[in-house]
């Protein structure tokens, strides 16, 4: 055993690697499969939508000069002369003077620039209305082109398809949707303590905790994690695991190195893989330091920390942004939103490092409090109890109970 | 046509009908397909974790005492008696005076009460030690029950299993979890204006957009979904479909009737579902005031708005706790936290109403703005612009430009 001397790479310099990394292929898939997969293609709108001027309201469809001036006390006498249909054209041709009856989301009629709310008029007798209000042309309707019109690029590539971009690929027809395929990633778990979960330990052992919860990690990036097992703690055993999971997956995860021998064994296999090429071993972040990240076959191999905590944080904040990148998410990092919250009781933390506090998040009185979980990265119940993480950049030092800090949930 | 007269219920109300719908069936799942799933057993741990004492550092295991007083300029001198090989017992016995080689995540060999970090010892010989520095007992070592006890309740029903949690699950060797079912979710679109998305609509008519997007927000929520089409505007027709679904499903999602005439329609249809009882008609909320709840067969039925942003904002803000509930979800609300913005317009807003208003959200210099969509919620592309939905609160009459809101993330 020697002395650790590593270089760390701020952590900012690492996420600079990220574009080196190529992003996976593409397929097409059902409308009913892209929720929350990642749009690889620009979405031009075909066609304008609604694709024709649309009743918002129940009411009645009309010239809105026809209404000009009326009033409670004054309304304005129309003719009715008939009723829009859901669904189709109408034949109705709406002059001055003149209404048709028409419900929300109906077509309005030609000669019609504005729709009565129902509640602002009232039938006197089997054709004659009552309006009691004015309107201005195009009250209580949408233009045929309002949603968006042909031609308009309505998504663009590499943004993440949630339920409302559903809707909107079913509004122009769009039945299969071009995606980035989920990447597939490498699970490797080494330690000569690890048993696998089915089995009993003895002293001395652990169950293998880490590819169960990066299994997990991974489904949350949106990503499909390959799982290769508990690698023995030998470099052929290792070298050989790698290599083969190296040419199956996108990314390689492999976790269980905290300790120096492990962390050498780990860095001399990645050193053997072909074209490989060590870029980060160690990053100032806490828990986590001990993370390597190389480069072969244009693919990203990490060395996890072994501590089942740093194991997550490290996922969470380090590698995710790059998952996000090899599956097309073009805005992965944007749409990560903090929570504000009042700290609980002071952390200590050390100039030149970020640390990453697990934390609850408690509610009270419409604020939230960032109450720090105690116990070492060793411990799974330490994220278990964690709601959120708190960042602590380099340049703090320690923050005071009371003090406001940003959570990043973890969900 | 006639006016529209309903009651509105207040939305806290709509939640209090909440647990007077049942849970769904529980299964038993693998391990691997457990995440994102609801917890349906308490986990009681029959193990102590980690099992054993261990370092969490690689160094030397010795007994505190024997470092008492080191220091740089005057080191303990320790004899190395051997070394802990990772996943056994050792054989090794640390006396007073003694110390043992040991790794990260190794187990503390008998008589050992802390481990000495390698950055504060140097091996001056085959079998000799310095130590430059004092540790306490339990120092860099955690206890063989540290991370949970046997016995212990380590997760309770109801609880949503993160990446965390399926490593807590793998440490006690949990292969199979019994988890709730997922509700299915019956959705059903009505109106004579709406064609398949496969269709190029004519003159009047557009897609079934609400099919598509409710598709997704059920799986958002955690539930599967059930597409049963469009539906006619006739009573015989819609209510064979929805017989048909009642049976078929844990919930209804009937939507598509923004006009009175439809909504009528539905309402209609509902009363005539075996025993079943129209509980809410009409929220004071916006968009969605026009929201119908029924109970038949124990199940919810929704009647939505038909307008597509309307329909969403309903589906999330009101429909997914009823899902969250009979799908087991215990925490469902408490872990949906807000994210404070500063408004950047005024918006309007009517006492005795709560407005859910989709706003983007930008970040400048590390705080969040509020930047409120505009367009009617007929209109798709308002949910699409929107990263957030800003809550106004029935008793606030608007809010000005540059006062902080709270943004609930539409992810």
């Amino acid at each position: 055993m020697t002395k650790e001397f590593f270089t760390v790479t701020p952590q900012e310099e690492v996420f600079e690697l990220i574009p080196g990394f190529k992003t996976v292929g593409k397929e097409t898939v059902s409308l009913q499969e892209t929720c929350g997969r990642i749009l690889a293609e620009d979405i031009i709108s075909g066609i304008d939508v609604p694709g024709f001027a649309r009743a918002t309201m129940d009411g009645y469809a009309v010239r809105a000069a026809s209404t000009f001036g009326a009033s409670e006390s004054g309304p304005a006498y129309l003719t009715i002369s008939g009723r829009v249909d859901m669904g189709c054209t109408s034949n109705i041709n709406i002059g001055p003077g003149q209404a048709a009856r028409i419900a929300t989301g109906g077509m309005l009629p030609k000669g019609a620039d504005a729709v009565v709310m129902i509640e602002h008029a009232a039938e006197f007798d089997e054709t004659g209305l009552e309006v009691y209000k004015s309107v201005a042309p195009g009250t209580n309707i949408v233009a045929a082109d309002e949603d968006f019109s042909g031609g308009q690029k309505v998504l663009a590539a590499g943004a993440t398809i949630r339920p409302q971009e559903m809707g909107l690929l079913a509004a122009i027809g769009k039945t299969g949707v071009k995606v980035f395929k989920k990447p597939l990633i490498g699970i490797i778990s080494t330690g000569d303590e690890l048993v696998e979960i089915d089995r009993e330990p003895s002293p001395g052992q652990i169950r293998d905790v880490n590819t169960y919860s990066l299994f997990g990690w991974t489904l949350r990036a949106g990503a499909r994690p390959a799982t290769y097992g508990i690698a023995e703690d030998n470099y052929e055993h290792l070298l050989e695991i790698c290599s083969r999971a190296l040419y199956e997956t996108d990314m390689l995860l492999i976790s269980g190195g905290s300790s120096v021998g492990i962390r050498d064994l780990t860095l001399e296999v990645i050193a053997a893989l072909p074209d490989s090429k060590v870029l980060i071993h160690g990053i100032p972040v806490r828990p986590g330091k001990p993370t390597i990240l190389a480069k072969a076959r244009d693919k990203a191999i990490w060395g996890l920390p072994g501590q089942i905590a740093s194991a997550m944080v490290v996922f969470d904040r380090v590698v995710a942004p790059f998952i996000g990148h090899i599956g097309g998410n073009a805005l992965f990092s944007e749409k990560n939103y903090r929570i504000p919250a009042i700290l609980t009781r002071n952390i200590p933390s050390v100039h030149g490092r970020t640390d990453y506090v697990r934390t609850r998040i408690l509610e009270k009185n419409g604020l939230y409090y960032a109450e720090p979980v105690r116990g070492p990265s060793g411990l799974i119940r330490t994220m278990v109890e964690a709601d959120g993480l708190i960042e602590i950049d380099m340049n703090t030092e320690g923050i005071e109970k009371g003090e406001q800090v940003s959570v990043i949930a973890l969900r």
